[in-house]
């Protein structure tokens, strides 16, 4: 066998794709209840946000499931159906003050425990059934 | 209405997911070819790989889709079919060294084209059939 051409390892994700049939109903979570910033939104197609460094793309999948018009830029489809999963980085305050605010809003909790390396981890449910994840980074700590 | 109680803005994120139905093909791509250092793998249910401040999570659906064992840690259940997108942040250089290693490892190249800012991508698909891209971090430059 031979051996491959070296490359570069990445060492960023730039983006991380979650899919939702609905997205104004995705708004109203991401962007009104997390108060992320909105990058762009088009029409039934997608809603971006920005998260540090990190853009969350919220995509329909009925839409990007379709390939790209002739005359558009060759993005490749795709489209996953049922329930995905995010992590958001917040710390020990910063969970406490987000449940608080997602149970205001009568957003059910699904859970929130410590891992055993003592860190917390608050699931809820984004409109679209997503398990949405809010942890401290120490819980991947090496 | 009540205005809600407030909470800060999730600044980063923590973890991003894909779905894949062989892990041992996951990790023949994500470890083997773009040499991604792996975090962990827990048999047929998942494989983790740590990408910068990220942590990459790869899940067999089949099996996360199950609700937890009474004894274990209550982690909601999730898991998507179909495919899925992720992106890896690059840079121009970067992008043409990892094509080369992909092209040689007989990895079909999905679309690599400049979007109208000038920023490159490159897509492929992982073994799973989720586009997987290596973007310039410039695409999203504020």
């Amino acid at each position: 066998m031979t051996a491959l051409p070296t490359a570069p390892v990445p060492g960023a994700i730039l983006e991380a794709a979650l899919y939702a049939p609905d997205l104004d109903a995705a708004e109203a979570f991401y962007g009104g209840l997390l108060g992320l910033p909105r990058l762009m939104r088009a029409g039934d197609r997608h809603v971006f946000y920005r998260v540090g460094a990190t853009i969350l793309l919220i995509f329909n999948p009925a839409a990007t499931a379709e390939p790209p018009a002739e005359d558009a830029l060759p993005v490749p489809p795709h489209g996953a159906r049922g329930p995905g999963h995010v992590c958001f980085a917040a710390t020990e305050a910063e969970i406490t003050a987000i449940r608080t605010r997602l149970v205001a809003a009568a957003v059910e909790i699904d859970s929130d425990f410590h891992w055993p390396n003592g860190a917390r981890s608050l699931y809820v449910r984004d409109p679209a059934g997503n398990s949405v994840e809010f942890a401290e980074p120490r819980l991947w700590a090496s």
